[in-house]
């Protein structure tokens, strides 16, 4: 029998001295249970998610020195944690000094060995490869095979060996790569645990795969796995992330026998019988994790930890009786108390009744304190004071006037909003205001820069519009059991109201037809292999029904939506110009975005503001289909 | 003799079908003069930086196709080019298709063979292992050693067989990597050329480096060396680069026998007589690449390529009377025409007559349009309205209002001249307004997001301010020859006039102390092994010549602006804290900068907005220089 300790601890980025704290407490809480071991997260100590910050020498030696004190304290106990590692006399390819990313395994005040991360993810936010040298690598360098290096860590516990198999994090998700770290160390065994510590953020459906991943290696290699996360928030600048831990043992027929609770700090004890492979405790269900709970435990929590960690206690929220808005406000009243939020409205000449009345029904049925602030004669001064100044030409001196039309007008009032009104409320509340921005409208733009595209964190921006009615519905029947968000803001027709155009009460709206571009969006951004107007055009030419099931929307939607292939093609063509065009230029001005799905704009999402492009291919079907 | 024509072509990133429709101009042209192999730079028909759109498939056919175009164009001449090589049946270690990043030699219609890069850059602005597949990956999957995988290509001219060694860009950067691919193909040779195309973006001295580390490696293997670059810009949405060209042939002993003027597409001819390494012709010398003409020459190729990208054809420049927007103005004015040039004073009460006067006079100086839009009123509105307007407490029906202080009320004014004038009257003028924040600034967040942060390009925001003085004396001397830039301008003292405590009358200015607080953000910064406080405080400590020699600022000044350590270390703390704190978020929403230190804001820089943090190593330093 081994006593376990799970250290599910909430990693801080950039404050080792806390992490150190941190775990040096829950040493000791797991010495005095007598856990045999401990074990710690990836990058426990300096945090995961730092940019460059690993190019200061000073921060390494200060993890390094931090590291230390870890391996001091383990005595009586095992303890094993992630750890930046650098090598001082040896150089990157970058030509700093050489770090590797570190398990380390400590005993009796020793350091008993290390263990590098073989495997090094290079896709998404991850920039593993910039900092860090793998042990593919070091491999290539020694001129060694990669797996011979792939061997068990052997500690005495009681008197008895155990051979540990350590990896960290991606060392277990080896299916694109042509290493397999944990058959391999299976290969030098026989092994008595594997033992994953990982730095893994939340994305909306991974725990389910991890599950099925990390169920079938504990399988295979018929040796019991633990998984170890971390909680807490991390970030990449443009693009912040939750970790929800919810680490997790699996025995050696693959079951989960125990699950750290998500998105909570933890100490989690488990003993083992490592000659049954764990048969000894009962196998435990988990939760589904591509779930609407699932999403608001991760945005609410995501939100919580953005406040603490920049220190923000006080939010301003402008609401249009839109359906954003009101999600942001009644997400944001969940977290902090109403008397600390500020809800604005700021109608226009262009705002209905209905929707000026539905904010402040919002802000009643929230409790938070509200105000309303017109917009209409700062517009007017604006407007009035562009076309009334002349501008004189210095070469010839001749003079002329500058002209407002609508569409500048609209984009006034967006930025008069935002940067004017709730910038200036917000510092003077004392706090800063958020931006109500979804996926849908940030692919394609449908956005005033400066305007409501500002704030300082965009918590709803990775979610497509049908997940924020998901959302509204959910905070409604879930978070507060009652209707805080009156059922006729999500009836409303989706709308700017930026003109009479787009009055919502003669039913008119947004350009965006979210239930078919949603799901197009979602293809052209989401798809691991992404999906281009010429894939559309092929599948289109297939059949709306084959496209229709390829982008996951609503069967027969299409063909009501447009009339031939010429509409069908205005449509994609328009759409594709915004996403890889004019939406690419705001995005990058964009506030930081919350993420939760696979693919969330910002570090995510890497774009480059290029022109337009539709590839030959896709010139050739466009032709074909309208030659008909 | 061998006639070899360098095709120093411009790229534009997302363009095939352009850049093949250039190389196969070019092509033609050299057949017409009797070209024996033409050279074209890497990627030269996808670009270089563009983002994730390396995950479109269709893309990567499209690219693909085009490649064919060239090779069978490649008719009584060899071509060598650069291109994506998809691999459809291999993946990546994201799972998707495997990419290498590819030089493609093509002969009598045919393709004699690829290459493929082996040392791949992933520092400052370069993601190349995160979408190509190395040959130093392959090597591992292989199990063969790389080197034996680097072997000439072999061609035969005129009856003649030639040994080419080709390689890409990185690979003739080896210092830091284990692997030598020159070495290893002169030891698989004998080489008759050595060739090595390149996409390499300009960086200020970057060429001076260059010719110095090509010489060698010409002179070490004794075979003359052919390195082709592109010109163009290209971007990585937060970060512009521009791309010199530049390219150069080194003979056997290393001189330089030819080059091809930088910022400029052409087709550069010459015939090298291989039998004697290139000594037929006469060594050349190359201008110095770190000047301010460089510079110069960069920011303005930048800016004018960067317009003709997004379409823009006129510009609006909000002028303060200072230096940087001064600058600007006229960087612009030598790009755009000045009747395409919108200048708009916006003076508030604390603005000077002495600014307003010279931002006339600059406007005039430079025969652009000229407007003064006052911002005085809107700006009492906003604050009137914010405190004026009560906020209610929905919960207990309470009434309060907002106070508007002076720290709330410089930002309202930033706010006001930017996103509610500059970015109205750029809209009604049919342009975008330019962002004139320097790289100072940007360091520390000294400036107003949404405010003077704001911008559709931050041209200057790579210059430390002692940069932009420079740049203004060069536009005014080497540029326009007359002090368009008035002189006064250059000798006001820096300020942002935002209250009365900044009156640039009375001396009073920016509480940045520029000939120290460049030098010490740009170690900070800049610096390969990145400079924290506690680097900062061990060589304060060891005397402050040792500090300003390591930081390369004027001797004797810091004992000058810091009575003793308490001074110099709140000094120290109060910027470290800005730069790692709330400039972080500003800088997140940024506009795009442009290039060209050897580490720039944006996708160059990565970072995170993580808390602040000092060493345990810093806070010893302190006490102990304190407790004196």
């Amino acid at each position: 029998m081994l006593k376990i300790a799970l250290g599910q601890m909430e990693v801080i980025p950039g404050r080792p001295d806390l992490n150190t704290q941190k775990m040096l407490t829950m040493i000791s809480a797991a010495q005095s249970q007598q856990a045999d071991i401990i074990i710690f997260p990836e990058m426990a100590i300096p945090g995961y998610l730092l940019g460059d910050a690993w190019e200061q020498q000073a921060y390494l030696r200060d993890c390094e020195a931090f590291g230390q004190k870890i391996v001091a304290a383990s005595q009586d106990i095992c303890v094993i944690f992630g750890n930046i590692a650098p090598q001082w006399n040896k150089r990157g390819d970058d030509g700093r000094v050489r770090k590797h990313n570190a398990c380390f395994i400590a005993q009796h005040g020793q350091l008993i060995s290390t263990r590098i991360k073989t495997l090094q993810p290079n896709y998404r936010e991850f920039d593993d490869t910039r900092h860090f040298f793998s042990l593919r690598k070091l491999a290539l360098e020694l001129k060694q095979d990669v797996e011979t290096l792939l061997t068990p860590v052997k500690i005495l516990i009681r008197e008895k060996e155990y051979s540990l198999g350590c990896i960290i994090c991606e060392d277990g998700w080896n299916d694109d790569y042509s290493v397999d770290p944990i058959a391999a160390l299976s290969a030098n065994g026989p092994l008595d645990l594997i033992i994953n510590i990982s730095s893994s953020p939340f994305t909306l459906g991974k725990n389910n795969k991890r599950n099925r991943v990390f169920s079938r290696q504990a399988q295979e290699t018929g040796v019991p796995l633990l998984y170890v996360n971390n909680t807490g928030l991390q970030n990449n600048g443009k693009t912040v992330y939750t970790f929800d831990g919810f680490s997790t043992v699996y025995n050696s027929t693959g079951q989960i026998i125990a699950y750290c609770q998500p998105f909570t700090e933890t100490l989690t004890y488990l003993e083992i019988d490592v000659a049954t492979g764990g048969q000894n405790l009962a196998p435990v269900s988990v939760p589904d994790d591509f779930t609407i709970d699932s999403l608001y435990q991760s945005i609410s929590y995501g939100v919580k930890q953005f406040l603490q960690a920049i220190g923000m206690t006080k939010i301003v929220i402008g609401v249009s009786g839109g359906i954003d808005s009101a999600v942001a406000a009644a997400l944001y009243a969940s977290i902090v108390k109403p008397n600390n939020i500020l809800l604005v409205n700021m109608p226009s000449k262009f705002n209905s009744k209905t929707t000026q009345d539905l904010s402040a029904q919002l802000s009643r049925n929230l409790g938070c304190l509200y105000t309303v602030m017109p917009i209409e004669q700062a517009v007017e001064h604006t407007a009035g004071q562009i076309s009334g100044t002349p501008v004189t030409n210095l070469a010839t001196g001749e003079q002329n006037h500058l002209s407002v039309s609508s569409f500048v007008l609209e984009n006034i009032q967006a930025r008069d909003r935002s940067s004017r009104l709730l910038a200036g409320i917000s510092a003077a509340f004392g706090g800063g205001f958020t931006c109500n921005a979804n996926k849908s409208e940030l692919t394609v733009g449908y956005s005033t820069l400066y305007g409501d595209q500002a704030g300082f964190l965009a918590a709803l921006a990775d979610l497509w519009k049908h997940q924020v009615y998901q959302l509204a519905n959910y905070l409604n029947t879930q978070v507060y059991g009652r209707k805080v968000i009156p059922q006729a803001i999500i009836d409303l027709v989706p709308s700017a109201e930026l003109s009479f155009e787009q009055s919502v009460d003669e039913g008119k709206g947004d350009p965006i037809m979210y239930p078919y571009h949603d799901f197009l969006f979602r293809a052209f951004m989401e798809y691991w292999n992404r999906v281009t107007p010429e894939d559309i055009l092929v599948w289109y030419s297939e059949g709306t029904g084959v496209l229709e099931q390829k982008l996951g929307c609503q069967a027969g939607l299409i063909a009501k939506l447009f009339p031939g292939p010429r509409e069908f093609i205005d449509d994609l063509e328009r759409w594709w110009r915004l996403y890889t065009g004019m939406a690419v230029a705001k995005r990058i001005q964009a506030p930081p975005v919350l993420a939760v799905s696979r693919r969330a704009y910002g570090f995510d999402h890497r774009e480059a503001q290029n022109g337009v492009y539709f590839t030959q291919e896709y010139q050739k079907l466009k032709n074909k289909l309208l030659c008909h």
